[in-house]
């Protein structure tokens, strides 16, 4: 049997667990040029949240009745697609199900020896990506820029981190509490800072007090704020993300904007799909940076599509180390 | 005698009349390498609430006991300056006084005979220079390209309408009252939102239905998240100024922002000191479209001094016609 996960409504807030339901159902067939994937580990994004509403964004949302997007990896089991074979291991949206029935456009084949399979739907895989261009085009660094990133521990903020550190960026990190703090020193960030336990504020003018040049913004809300304030001229912000902010019925907008005029900043936002074409070329280049022992990434990973909604929760409490993945076959 | 007005001490909110104090003094005698300039008119612009906050900005703020920084226009009576003589008209910093020794640096000679004086602290300065690089350089519009600029009917927005509409921009403009509406149909902007007798957001509907690619900002507030709001895929906000929050001891930041990215949007902010190199080619440009007929330019001139308080609140009330100028010698 195959479980899929449904959305059954929208949320207000936070989710509630009656907000999906599961559903067994068979196993799909495949037709000519489709594969037939049993889908191993699921990522879950902060992203996942906005899909949910029913407002125009960059992807229209998931409908109630169903299955909810996420990306996936996993295996093919069976194919009557010209370009894979059953044993071939591949990632793409497999949407919260143990199997899936795909022509595989968007797909992607990944190399199980190379990498374990969730590093595909982590460092390698969208976050990754996400990081790599949002800090490289987006952010436009350069060597001796004073880097900020919020969520700094996570998928995309740790590799953003990091990615800066190899162009030789000074690197801050804020993320939330000793072990985030401490595993971004163990990933060469410069300086961090513990948004649970210090004033952001404060803890900015200790680590970056000759102001930002790039921010690399996951989180909104007032820690958007305090990277303005510290703007340097011509200051860069990427926004990538308002985890903060998105299960708020009203979004609270920055309120030092106008920072950008005194500093003459930019601040841009990014999709990390309209770079579809170069995923290719950034992997390769992450990759190498892998096996050099560069970039290092890390998988949180919870087992049970039963368990989705719970951990689903940690993204928006911090209750994870890494990348969260779920295991669900 | 030269009267003066002095700043007496920094406001909160709207300025009230006692934020300055008018002082009489000698006229002031020159040096070798300055000019003494009768000041005929003064420039009234949002900028200067801004400059009299003890913060940090693209320009120290105006001190306490310290003449009030203006823009202005008038002439020299007496040189000791190689480059001018007698008779020679000059535009620049000479704050709000009617006599100011100066070395010039920084100020531009003007010829009276090409454009009423007015218009060099108008169109053909510091607010047409607003206008020229910040709708080129940080809008960057192009042919075809939707432009709202609000503040429209002001000194800056009536000539960044125009430029887009030069360019070949269809081009919407937002200001308060039938009678600025009516006038920005008659510098030829394509549409008119009436912002003090109609809903921004209906309106914005009505005459922007395809979204919006440039906005060009002056007001800030609700009108920037209403802009946000209609922001076409990789839309670009260039932020000139904030009008609507000056006053506020709190800035209301934009709560729509997000949508920068899901539109892959900028906001930039601008301050036109760092186009100064480049003044005299814009002032070219622009002075060869007023011949032509292109670029209108109306100015609304009070007389007196001691009227700088009650004009200068004009800026806020909106109740002026084109660019304020005051008339002081």
């Amino acid at each position: 049997m195959n479980k899929q996960l449904i959305l059954a409504k929208r949320p207000t807030g936070l989710p509630e667990k009656d907000t999906w339901t599961l559903k067994e159902s068979e196993i799909p067939t495949i037709k000519e040029g489709e594969v037939l994937v049993r889908q191993d580990y699921i990522s879950l994004d902060p992203a996942m949240r906005g899909w949910m509403n029913d407002t125009k964004s960059y992807i229209p949302p998931v409908g109630i009745g169903d299955v909810m997007r996420a990306g996936s990896v996993g295996e093919v089991i069976e194919s009557q697609h010209p370009d894979y074979e059953a044993g071939d291991f591949l990632t793409g949206w497999g949407g919260v199900q143990q199997y899936v029935a795909t022509d595989a456009k968007g797909w992607y084949k990944v190399e199980p020896s190379l990498a374990p399979l969730t590093t595909y739907i982590g460092t390698l895989g969208m976050p990754g990506m996400t990081a790599y261009f949002g800090i490289l085009e987006v952010g436009k660094i350069k060597e001796g820029d004073i880097v900020l990133v919020s969520g700094a521990a996570g998928a995309v903020g740790s590799v953003v981190g990091q990615i800066a550190k190899i162009k030789g960026c000074y690197v801050v990190g804020i993320a939330g509490g000793p072990e985030k703090c401490a595993y971004l020193k163990e990933l060469g960030f410069d300086g961090a800072i513990d948004y649970k336990n210090e004033s952001v504020r404060d803890g900015l003018k200790r680590e970056c007090p000759k102001g930002i040049d790039v921010y690399f913004d996951n989180v909104g809300g007032e820690i958007l704020d305090h990277a303005l304030a510290r703007l340097r001229m011509h200051g860069r912000i990427a926004i990538c993300g308002a985890i903060s902010q998105y299960n708020n019925k009203v979004v609270k907008g920055p309120s030092n904007y106008l920072s950008l005029l005194v500093n003459r900043g930019t601040m841009q936002g990014l999709v990390v799909l309209d770079y579809a074409k170069r995923y290719r070329e950034a992997a390769m280049e992450m990759g190498m940076w892998m096996m050099e022992g560069k970039l290092k990434s890390k998988e949180d990973v919870y087992e049970g599509i039963e368990n989705f909604h719970e951990t689903f929760l940690r993204l928006f409490s911090g209750d994870k180390m890494g990348k969260l993945v779920l295991k669900i076959s």
